[in-house]
């Protein structure tokens, strides 16, 4: 086994933006002005689409020598659909994404079945697409009140 | 039936660093050196985490007043756990997450009982939330070959 442990924080600021932080790093979180916010930044929604198609980028990265596949370039385009009307409390419906679709669009000399059988490895070997596809264990810790 | 659908791309870059963008935000994600990177950014099972926090803050801002919470300050610390054995394939085991915990700190003068009933309500209406616990359909539209 050699699990690991990843952390990450959000921090409420004014209205719906947040500073979330990881390590050494900072991002900003926000809405657009459609659903409330001051639109400083890709909302939660938008980064979670956005880390899965960085995840495969880094996944084709690692194993495109696997495959005898040069990466002249390689781009995902990723997205969702969400009905709002569970996250808004108008319907009973679930609150997160139903389906997630994306295009792979990949410049190589490789022969498209040999770039088929890639992409079908890479996807079994993505956490961020595993975690997405099969779910986790979410679990509260604990709720920390201050006066 | 209120379906939006969200968009985002990521763009490979030298080395595992990755280029995501959605509307008009960028963000930089990439690997620390111990995972092969560059360490200019946040990596990708990073970033999913900073989603979850990030949603479930902005959770919190949208229902504190149906509770009659003031939120004087509200941070979410999430960590998570992955068996790198899996992305690795050194091991069949899964690539993904298989536990996510998170610890709320709330500063508010509202009493425990009233908060934790407002905590299980975020938790049902936050739309990463639901996505990471409950999964999604995850699917290929395309793989498009440059030559």
């Amino acid at each position: 086994m050699a699990v690991n442990t990843f952390k990450a924080s959000a921090h409420l600021q004014e209205g719906v933006k947040v500073k979330a932080t990881s390590r050494h790093f900072e991002l900003t979180i926000d809405e657009p002005k459609s659903l409330g916010g001051t639109d400083t930044g890709m909302n939660p929604v938008e980064a979670l689409l956005a880390s899965l198609g960085a995840c495969q980028s880094i996944v084709a990265r690692v194993y495109a020598p696997k495959f005898d596949i040069k990466l002249d370039d390689f781009q995902v385009d990723v997205e969702g659909d969400i009905d709002l009307d569970g996250f808004f409390d108008r319907a009973p419906v679930r609150a997160g994404y139903s389906d997630i679709r994306y295009t792979f669009r990949i410049k190589t000399d490789a022969p498209r079945e040999r770039v088929e059988e890639f992409v079908r490895f890479l996807e079994s070997k993505c956490p961020v697409g595993d975690t997405l596809e099969n779910g986790a264990r979410l679990q509260l810790s604990n709720i920390i009140i201050e006066n």
